[in-house]
């Protein structure tokens, strides 16, 4: 009976594997991630000491230095955890810029700061002013950067912000860039960010959650170039690499910070007359005291198919937003958001059905463009024939957000989703 | 290969599920909880909307519906969020008692508020003092209030507390009163606590992260008396009911309030103009954004043994906390560390070798005290025989922390336990 109900729930559920799942950054379903995933849950263990989990904090030591010497650290430098999320992670990063520098915060609370004023760009992820929120440094002190048509953050706004921020009292600590942004899929100038953070001594974090994974391929590395200038940097194995959810890390350049910051020194979990060296018991860094497993499907699969195995799979992904890029601009009923070739697995483009063809442009062909992607979405899901998300930005009307990240997904799964929008848009 | 690396990482690893390890709260290996384990990282799938996880954010709402009626609260009263672990569930409610006073917090921060205070016991998790210092209200204003010798909050302390730090110009907001503390497993007295609160106007948090399980079990639950009058209730599945880690549920009196707490609406994720009712996009009340499924495993567990099965299992290990009481009661060697029948599934002693028997009282025999219990547990740890936590507390030297929460322990893996301490003991 069990068993049964359990088979209804995959059933039921959507199946983020499959290849023309298009919908989240996350999909794919990596079978040696899975079986570390399964491994896990019968171990069913926790992360707080390494009298409980010796393997398994051994192993993501492993991973995050490993992490770290991709990102470009020196071998002296270097920190990091594994967190429930990308949002998590980000918060590590302004906790830790905040704690940086103005170390009081812990016992004493805001009340004894200045007024703070952190950065990020216009179409940097969500999780940055949520975490300003959460902190208590206020979503209006999260000031949101221009950036340009393609989504990456103007360095020379983030100065002129920086420099007006001063000047109307506040001290700013903080900067965040991205690499890979959500929708888009933009890298922020990390060269050039870091330069401005250097002059202004500010916190440079690189949110990589998206994009990090792209350090792992020659191809296209140089994209994140300049993020080994980061004092903290974002990245989840789960979204480019394939990892089963979840597997998310903040790497922190300087040693020591993250447990400053953080421990407590709970006596009756990390006493310090244990019999093995303490410095293994890393729970205290966190802001969790449980916490989930997440290392060890990770580890298994960078066994199993090495740096090279990871290289291929986002190679490809890649190759897949340019095929789709190149469809886009050859057939004339679909129009590019932006047209530059993609830099990150993201494409983002209209649809025009025969209805609105020869419509002229207006507020009225708009507003049936802005009902046509949900509508089509829609019935898509209806047939279970493809998911793919949507959404308007800024003043632009709902486009198609075509997410790549499944190393599954063929050519011919994109021409579907291409047939398929068409053959939907001609019944409207 | 890789399977049998697998299998090493098991051979290593500290089995939690064994009968004999006493050493941490989730212990236990739920063989239905594990299979619900598995489906969930085959569905590899994630909270944040209802698109994506349609079950499984359905699924959540009947747990956490079901929960809020065990509580007793009202039928139109009640919300919550599955978190990742009871420190988060904890900080969630320190979040939501400062939005709810000063809902300016989130848009403007710490700096246009007054300095606030915070309430909760010595004997409380740390996790009331870390999230204060991640939330930026510092841990000075998290003000311990003295314990009896049973380890329970005294009220009038709370009230005198209050009182003090109201004098000094602070502005008290929160309680939190816990049920089930981390060492001793103790109490504190919800009704009190409640009436002070509602005399101060302050937000009532119970946490319950240890002790909510007892609500199940008609024997148990008039020792959380008073947890329906909480305006916050922290509740961790995965330690007295035995699901596999993590699942850990924030529940949340007033509704509606962790939304407009935490939701930020970006439109990539949260489209206005789906075709489904969009108030099962649930994701927007949590302080992430991807989110772990926790809800499938223990939905599961409920189906297969119903609240009754619960109900046997949490007597059981209760029946092994009191087996374990009388037993070193009865036995000359062993020392209570305080003397009254367990409420819990905790149960703290010191023991005594032959060796330092006939040693007078004074600082030269607690020093050797001090020095045993980590020394035995070091040898058990060699031999693997079993596994079990020690710590001081306050001006206590090292005592052991057994916790009795497998089910699948016996009588005679108790009667283990004490043998082998005497056993090692007697080589000193």
């Amino acid at each position: 009976f069990i068993i049964l109900k359990s088979l209804d729930t995959l059933k039921y559920g959507v199946r983020t594997g499959h290849p023309r799942f298009f919908n989240q950054l996350s999909s794919g379903l990596d079978v040696v991630g899975l079986a570390g995933e399964w491994l896990t849950s019968t171990a069913n263990s926790n992360m707080f000491t390494y009298e409980v989990s010796p393997v398994f904090v051994l192993m993501e030591e492993v991973l995050l230095k490993k992490m770290q010497n991709i990102v470009g650290w020196l071998e002296d430098e270097g920190d990091g955890i594994f967190c429930p999320g990308g949002t998590i992670s980000n918060l590590y990063s302004i906790l830790l810029a905040r704690y940086h520098f103005y170390p009081e915060v812990k016992t004493r609370g805001m009340g004894a700061l200045p007024q703070l004023a952190l950065f990020t760009s216009e179409h940097s992820h969500y999780s940055l002013k949520k975490s300003a929120a959460v902190l208590g440094l206020g979503t209006d002190n999260m000031v949101m950067v221009k950036c340009d048509e393609r989504g990456k953050m103007i360095s020379a706004e983030l100065e002129a912000a920086i420099v007006s921020t001063k000047k109307k009292g506040l001290v700013p600590i903080y900067v965040n860039a991205t690499a890979g942004t959500t929708v888009y899929g933009a890298f922020d100038p990390l060269n050039d960010i870091a330069d401005i953070c250097h002059r202004h001594s500010l916190w440079m974090h690189v949110d990589a959650a998206w994009g990090g994974g792209l350090l792992i391929s020659d191809r296209h590395r140089m994209k994140l170039q300049g993020i080994e200038r980061a004092w903290s940097v974002t990245w989840n194995p789960h979204k480019m690499m394939g990892v089963p959810l979840q597997c998310s890390a903040i790497l922190v350049k300087k040693r020591g910070l993250l447990k400053e910051c953080n421990e407590l020194g709970a006596e009756y979990l990390f006493q310090k007359d244990k019999h093995y060296d303490v410095s293994y018991d890393t729970g205290d860094k966190s802001i969790q005291c449980g916490r989930h497993v997440d290392a060890f499907k990770f580890w298994l699969m960078w066994k199993a198919k090495g740096s090279e195995g990871f290289e291929a799979q986002i190679n490809k992904c890649l190759e897949n937003a340019e095929y789709l890029y190149d469809q886009l601009q050859r057939r004339t009923d679909f129009k590019l958001v932006f047209d530059s070739k993609p830099e990150h697995c993201t494409v983002c483009f209209w649809y025009t059905p025969p209805s609105l063809r020869c419509l002229p442009a207006g507020p009225e062909k708009e507003a049936k463009l802005h009902q046509l992607a949900p509508w089509i979405k829609a019935r898509m899901m209806e047939k279970g024939s493809a998911m793919v998300g949507y959404q308007p930005l800024g003043g632009k009307v709902n486009f198609f957000r075509c997410v790549l990240s499944n190393p599954a997904t063929q050519q011919e799964d994109i021409d579907f989703l291409l047939d398929q929008i068409v053959q939907l848009g001609q019944y409207l």
